[in-house]
């Protein structure tokens, strides 16, 4: 006759997908029932309504019917109590959680985290950051988007996300894009996506902790960060808490714009957080009718500003219509371009030679 | 013989030009010193190397030997002592000035406000808010503007003014552009103008107060505030201390700008700040090899915009290279494009229809 150890170990194979521990792991597994060739087990669900609910009871099914050829297994799904939540969270937070403000210190893994960042509005930066997001995607790498714009969010409308984050016990669980990018904005959380928020720098800051300590971001490769215009408190929270490995800086051809940007760059030397390098968008646009290409808005120094900040320069980026209608339809994971080759090439780079990261539980 | 008196009366008519009052209003004429037909005038100038020291002595010397045929005058300057200084400032204030935080309670007479805001970066908030003052200017109107972003301000570039403000016992003394439009930014106040401001809320919002509050504007028929992107301290505190008649939003067709412009329609809403209008930039093209007119940016839904909150539609603005080249140049006073029309002449009617401002001084 079966025992009940050896179903356990069947279940300890059952990851749960959204935490990506064993169900065991997790304390999911609260009662094994083995009445000859019958086996109930009850497992509990981190939250009632969990979306991934079937696919955790198949699996479990799947994993003690495959203990013996003639085994009746029932599967009852219940949620956790609120004891057994703080149980688990306990378990897997480690007592470093409250101290500990990196992702080291919960249960993120993310390897580097890549600032996009211009001080100037409008030039691009949301474009710039999801493009980048979509190139390493597109080679497999696991991607998460910060939105930290929280007055000006572009990220969801971009990748035409919608969905509230839902909750889970290990912290916020960010939406998913169709090509399985987690993003994480406030307009996410708004009920009209064309509501103010109308906070002073204090809430703002707090908004982006939150986005950085209470989301569960789980293994990522990139993390992305859509910077917001401005050299004060969205700055300045994102490169005082957040360990950025390092900033791309967006500039425009003109002036105007390259003045500021030089404020930005001016502000991450300060701060001492490293430039991945310089990327000029807007830097030319080709006539529909004629198909002759120009340049809107002057030509600029974006090279010699890379050059003066000791940074590479990535690339031109030009004005293409395409590009403004897939994002308007939240599909700018459709899109590509060449311009986008070079830097994202720098940015795999950047991730391949990153260190692995390590969770303070794990130590 | 010449009695004192007459020297004083006939002082009365010297204005200083700074100030915009008589040198005997302002107790700067500290001697009178009268030998027969000799006549010694002190007059003690607000600081010691006031710019404008020649022009007072000048026009003082005339107002005195206007007053008989043979006098031999001279005028002695020399500087107000603090206690001096703070006579005038208390005399010209009132006891108000510390309890007053509007235009009304100093020297400033400001018709109207007229404050340019997006909500979203990069749409051309700065060289509307230029237009419409250069718009103004041109028609005789006297026009100041206030550039309330202090991390991003474009204002000094794009006027092509750098000369930092001086400092007078009324105030700070706002340079001048060449057409005669008055202009505060921090950037006038910074030694290089890529310096990052690196300042949280509470700085940014103490700086646009000083703007208001200590900056000499004088007599205005409309002061222009060049706003921020966001919804956040900049744009609170402009909405919340200063009496704005009204907001000009600026958007483009691209549905994620108008988005974010939302956002900040529903902040005035929110906050009872009156819109003007809706006008936007960007809306289209004219290709310089083929002169075909198209759009880049997808045609958008500004008039609906404009409907939803209730107010006008004033006009699309087109892309026009020159405009950013005459931009970066500091040279936007001497461009004109028929797109400003209807704003400008919106804007030059809501200056018409204001009551006059009324300072404390003179109640």
């Amino acid at each position: 006759m079966l025992e009940k150890e050896q179903v356990l170990d069947a279940l300890r194979d059952v990851i749960d997908p959204e935490l990506r521990r064993s169900i065991v792991d997790l304390g999911m597994v609260r009662e094994i029932d083995i009445h000859d060739t019958r086996v109930v087990v009850t497992i509990a669900l981190t939250v009632p309504n969990c979306p991934l609910r079937d696919e955790i009871a198949r699996d479990a099914g799947q994993a003690v019917d495959a203990l013996a050829s003639d085994l009746d297994v029932e599967i009852v799904l219940t949620a956790m109590t609120d004891e057994e939540r703080e149980r688990m969270r306990e378990k897997l937070h480690g007592k470093s959680q409250q101290q500990n403000n990196s992702p080291a210190g919960n249960l993120n893994r993310v390897k580097t985290v890549i600032a996009v960042m211009s001080g100037k509005g409008g030039v691009g930066k949301s474009t710039v950051a999801a493009m980048v997001a979509v190139g390493l995607r597109r080679q497999g790498l696991r991607v998460g988007v910060l939105d930290s714009d929280i007055t000006g969010p572009s990220i969801p409308k971009l990748f035409g996300v919608q969905e509230p984050p839902t909750m889970s016990p290990l912290g916020i669980m960010p939406p998913q894009t169709p090509m399985g990018i987690k993003i994480m904005s406030i307009n996410l959380m708004l009920e009209d996506e064309a509501q103010a928020v109308i906070w002073r720098g204090p809430m703002i800051a707090s908004a982006i902790n939150q986005f950085w300590n209470d989301v569960f971001w789980g293994d990522l490769d990139a993390l992305i960060v859509d910077m917001p215009p401005g050299t004060s408190d969205a700055a300045l929270t994102v490169m005082q808490n957040l360990p950025v490995t390092g900033i791309i800086l967006v500039t425009s051809p003109q002036d105007l714009a390259g003045m500021v940007v030089r404020k930005a760059a001016h502000m991450a030397e300060h701060l001492n957080t490293p430039l991945i390098g310089v990327v000029e968008n807007m830097s030319y646009v080709v006539c529909p009718h004629c198909g002759e290409r120009y340049t809107l808005f002057g030509t600029g120094d974006s090279k010699a500003m890379a050059e003066a900040f000791s940074t590479r320069f990535l690339g031109e980026i030009g004005i293409d219509p395409q590009m403004a209608e897939l994002g308007d339809q939240g599909a700018i994971e459709t899109y590509d371009s060449q311009d986008f080759a070079e830097l994202t090439a720098v940015v795999r780079e950047l991730v391949e030679n990153a260190p692995a990261p390590v969770p303070a539980a794990q130590k």
